[in-house]
């Protein structure tokens, strides 16, 4: 089969032999975005033409590709929702002669306040975790929107999504606390630093204003206030997020991964690191319920 | 005399008689960022020019003027800073033939965590409003830096910054949450969903998240997105600033202050709001102050 993760800004395609081992790869920063006029078809034979000429098969997708912008709007799955509840919802697309893929579905939720929470692609690779974890466990995918999600007896039962990527980038490219930083390695005592800030009282609001004051006032390295500010970000994210879960399950880029097991530890919570290739893996579960061709 | 309060984007100036009340004044787009080669004295010449040449004095300016990016930087005052402490620390300048101004410097204090927050521009404004409150009073000054200002006796005893303006306008102009987002007055019951909601878990960077996910569900309008931001940002703030202050003295501009007052209101606390021009009377109480010439 051919697994393919197509997000907002990147293309990246896996061909599977029969087990589900990838025997080959692809990738391109050819998001969705990058894709003119609803050419996907042809945007993806580009990349992966001459496996599809081969007859690999069947086609499975998820991300992005299948929001209103994407190939085709695959719509939400209200949680709790099942492998086999996101593969009923599955969409299929065909293009030239005979051409035919599968879109995964994204999940949504409400919170206690009964505001709606969504996600997109995440939903595949929990579920290509789902044989690592007990049968209950919350799982962190850090990024530019993280996401806590909540697994129970095989299903997602529940998720969170915080802004703290999204945030971090933006008063970094457009604020005045982005104007003294620096690029650089993160700087562990810094991060904590930033941890530790997120405890005190004050509140978010306050606590980015002294980002700025510290460096104003000389105690804090232009090298090392991105670390700060990020420090300060996660941990505020920590505070909010699944504070009651011992163990967390991470899965994401091992840069980010790295600086939430840090952040985790600091508030004495327990993590373990999940292979990030998980929505491959979720592809293939979902593929085992797709209909007989 | 002449009191200028100088920022970073704009210039206003007042003439005075002798009891401090304004005669004249001015005001340009014309603020630190915009004068080139420290030509501030030709910047100022040029909008005041006749008040200078009719004799009028003495010059006294509060605001970004006084940084390090301005005509000439009057160190911070360390709280609680009285309006004597804060004049005894007036950083005189001179230009031309006899040309002399005095430029008020900022205040600086520590929270409880140790670090350091400063105002400058803000201070002179409490001290205008000083005779107008109790003993102690807790006076707001909305913006892109809110400031809470704990005034005790007559001193500025301690305060903390919130960069929810900045916030605001970052979030609006450079994220996903902004795409959406159209110009158009606040919507008052818009305002309040959003003050509502931060009173609810999940904590802020959760809840930026849910104004996206609203408004892809159609639960919120985007002509009204903007206004259930700011009254998610300002909620945030009231939890975190003073919530032992029964009233609140709102000192800001109009439409600001009436947001502010409408979420003080709405988490059951009293507000009072101060006259904006408050700048102009913190310098004539400074001049008081100012050696014999």
């Amino acid at each position: 089969m051919i697994a393919i993760d197509w997000g907002t800004s990147s293309f990246r395609a896996y061909r599977l032999d029969a087990r589900g081992a990838i025997v080959d790869r692809r990738a391109a920063p050819l998001g969705i975005m990058q894709v003119r006029d609803g050419r996907f078809a042809e945007a993806m034979e580009g990349q992966v033409g001459d496996w599809l000429a081969a007859g690999e098969g069947p086609v499975l997708m998820s991300g992005m590709i299948g929001s209103r912008q994407g190939w085709k709007e695959a719509a939400y799955v209200d949680c709790p929702a099942s492998a086999e509840q996101i593969a009923a919802r599955l969409q299929r697309v065909s293009w030239g002669e005979g051409g035919v893929a599968w879109i995964a579905p994204g999940v949504c939720c409400r919170d206690g306040g009964g505001v709606p929470d969504v996600m997109r692609g995440e939903e595949t690779q929990v579920l290509g975790v789902l044989d690592e974890l007990p049968a209950r466990a919350w799982i962190c995918l850090p990024g530019t929107h993280s996401k806590w999600v909540e697994v129970r007896d095989g299903c997602i039962h529940a998720f969170t999504t915080h802004m703290t990527g999204e945030l971090f980038a933006t008063l970094r490219a457009h604020t005045i606390l982005g104007r003294m930083m620096q690029d650089g390695p993160v700087d562990a005592d810094t991060f904590a630093q930033g941890l530790a800030r997120s405890h005190e009282p004050g509140g978010l609001l306050h606590h980015l204003f002294g980002v700025r004051a510290r460096g104003l006032f000389g105690e804090l390295a232009d090298a090392a206030s991105a670390s700060y500010l990020s420090g300060l970000l996660i941990g505020h994210e920590l505070q909010a997020a699944a504070a009651d879960a011992a163990t967390v399950y991470l899965l994401g880029a091992p840069t980010l991964a790295a600086a939430y097991h840090q952040a985790l530890q600091h508030c004495g919570r327990h993590s373990v690191t999940l292979d990030a290739d998980a929505a491959v893996r979720g592809l293939v579960r979902l593929a085992r319920h797709l209909p007989e061709s």
